[in-house]
C-alpha cells in the first residue's frame, strides 16, 4: 500500500482534519502539566487519546520535544507509539533537510518499519535543492511512506524567498510543486509526495496553479486566519486532497474541552467539504 | 562573550579546522563498532578524544544520531558533554529550520546553557524566510551562543534554489549573506552569526561578493574536491574566519589512525593560512 493510498483511506474513514500535537510551555501551562519529558508525553497521550475515535490523523510538532533533549524524544516515541496503536495516520513535523547520506539518516530515523521514531510521513525542506530530496523520496516509497515538502508556507517573511525567480522562470515554490507533480505522476489516484501551501498564501503570487494529485498539508486555519468554510474556495477541485491542520484552535481547549473542539472541527471540514 | 569572540579564541589558540563527528553506518563498521547507540557514543567519544588536543572545532552531525531514536540522542549528549568538557567549540549540524515559537523551541533546545543538548552553535535553514531566524538569533545571542544560516551549499542540486533572484534582485544566497551582514555590523570582531558557504562553489554564481566579518562554515575540502591549500585564493581576506570542514577525510583513517590524521590537516590548514 502506497502512502497515497493509505492517506485517501484515511481521509475516507476519518476525514481531512489533521489534529497537531504542540506542546508549547504555554498550553502545558494550561493544562496544568509540567515543561517536561513527563509533562510533554501526558499531553501527547491525551490528545492522541482525543483524537483516536474522532480523527484520522496527527502531526506532532518535533521541536517541541526536542527542545527537552533525549528525554524530549523518549516521550515522543510513547506518543507516536500511542497514535500507531490507535490506528491514527502519523506525520511528524519535523522540517528536515541536507544532502545524500546525511538526508537519507533522516529519512531513516523517521520512516523506516520499526525504528522507534516510526511515522507515516514527515515535512522536510528543499533549501538544499528539490534534487536533494530524490533519496528520502526512494526510502519512503520502498517502506510505503510520505513526505511533506515545504512550498509555499502561510509565514509572510517567507514570502521574498519563496517567490524567488528560477532561471526557468519559475518561482521556486512553483518549481517545487512541479516536480512534486512529476513525482506523483505514476501513481493512479492521490500521490504519496505531499507539499506544505499555507491556506492564508494567495497561489497567484507564487504562481501555482494546478495541484494535480499532490496530498496538500495546509497550515494557517483558525488562529492564522483563514476560515474552514472556505476550503473549496481556497483550494478546488484539490480541497478534497488537503490536511486541514489545526493546532492550537484544538488544543487551547484544555483537556477537558479538546474532544469536543476535535468533534466541531471535524465537522466543520466535513461539511465544507460536502458543500 | 559573544559567540564570535569565542569563536575568534578558539581560531587563535587551536587553529581553523572544524572536525566532524559524522558516524555514517560504514564508517562504524570501519571502526569494528555496531551501528548502534553504543557504537554511535563510542565513535563519538573518540573523535572527540583525538580532537581535544588537537584542534579546537568539532560538528557532530545530528542526523546519524537522530537515526537511533530517543537514544541516539542520549548518545548524542555523552559526546557534546565530553567535547564541552574537553573545551571543544561544539557547532551542532542540524539544519533546523521553522518559524516562530517552534522555531524558537529548536534554538532553545540546542542554545540554552544546562540544556541537555547544549552546543555553542548550530545550523539552520531559511526556507522559511530569513527573517524566520530572527528568533533563534535573539535566543542565540542572549546566551553567549551562535548560529550558521544555510546560504550557497556545496551540492550541485541546490545552485537552482539559491541562485533564483528575489524581488529585491538579488539572489537567495546574497540577500541571506547580506542581511547576516547586517546582523553582524554591531560587532567589533568576528560576527556571532555565520553562514555555510560551500568551498567549492563559486561565489559569482550568487553574486556573493563581501563577507565582512562573518564566520564562514565551508565543507567540501577533501571528498568533495576544494583543497585546503587554496584557503587564501577561494576565500580572500575573509579566509581567517573560515571554519575549514572535514568529516570523511580525517574519520575515514580510522581509530589508530585519526590523530595523526587530525594533526596533518590541522598543520595544512595553519600553513595555507600563514601564506
Amino acid at each position: 500500500m502506497t502512502f497515497g493510498e493509505r492517506l485517501r483511506s484515511a481521509f475516507d474513514t476519518g476525514g481531512n482534519l489533521c489534529v497537531g500535537i504542540d506542546p508549547h510551555a504555554f498550553l502545558l501551562a494550561q493544562w496544568n502539566l509540567t515543561d517536561d519529558p513527563a509533562g510533554l508525553r501526558e499531553f501527547g497521550l491525551r490528545v492522541v487519546e482525543a483524537a483516536s475515535t474522532r480523527a484520522a490523523i496527527v502531526k506532532p510538532q518535533v521541536a517541541f520535544f526536542e527542545r527537552h533533549g533525549s528525554a524530549g524524544f523518549a516521550a515522543l516515541e510513547d506518543v507516536l507509539g500511542a497514535a500507531r496503536a490507535a490506528g491514527l495516520l502519523v506525520i511528524a513535523d519535523a522540517k528536515r533537510g541536507d544532502i545524500g547520506s546525511t538526508f537519507d539518516a533522516y529519512a531513516s530515523a523517521w520512516l523506516t518499519p520499526g525504528s522507534p521514531l516510526e511515522v507515516h510521513a514527515i515535512t522536510v525542506s528543499p533549501y538544499l535543492g528539490i534534487g536533494s530530496i530524490e533519496g528520502p523520496r526512494a526510502i519512503a516509497a520502498a517502506n510505503g511512506k510520505g513526505l511533506f515538502v515545504l512550498a509555499a508556507t502561510s509565514n509572510p517573511e517567507a514570502l521574498a524567498l519563496q517567490t524567488s525567480r528560477m532561471a526557468s522562470g519559475s518561482t521556486v515554490a512553483a518549481g517545487i510543486v512541479e516536480e512534486v507533480q512529476q513525482w506523483n505522476s505514476a501513481d493512479a489516484g492521490l500521490g504519496s509526495v505531499g507539499i506544505v501551501l499555507g491556506a492564508t498564501v494567495d497561489r497567484g503570487d507564487f504562481g501555482i496553479t494546478d495541484l494535480g494529485n499532490i496530498p496538500v498539508l495546509a497550515p494557517g486555519f483558525g488562529h492564522q486566519g483563514a476560515r474552514i468554510g472556505d476550503l473549496r474556495a481556497l483550494y478546488g477541485a484539490a480541497a478534497a486532497n488537503v490536511l486541514v491542520s489545526a493546532s492550537r484552535s484544538i488544543l487551547a481547549a484544555g483537556p477537558s474541552g479538546i474532544a469536543a473542539a476535535i468533534e466541531q472541527q471535524a465537522a466543520e471540514v466535513a461539511e465544507a467539504l460536502a458543500a
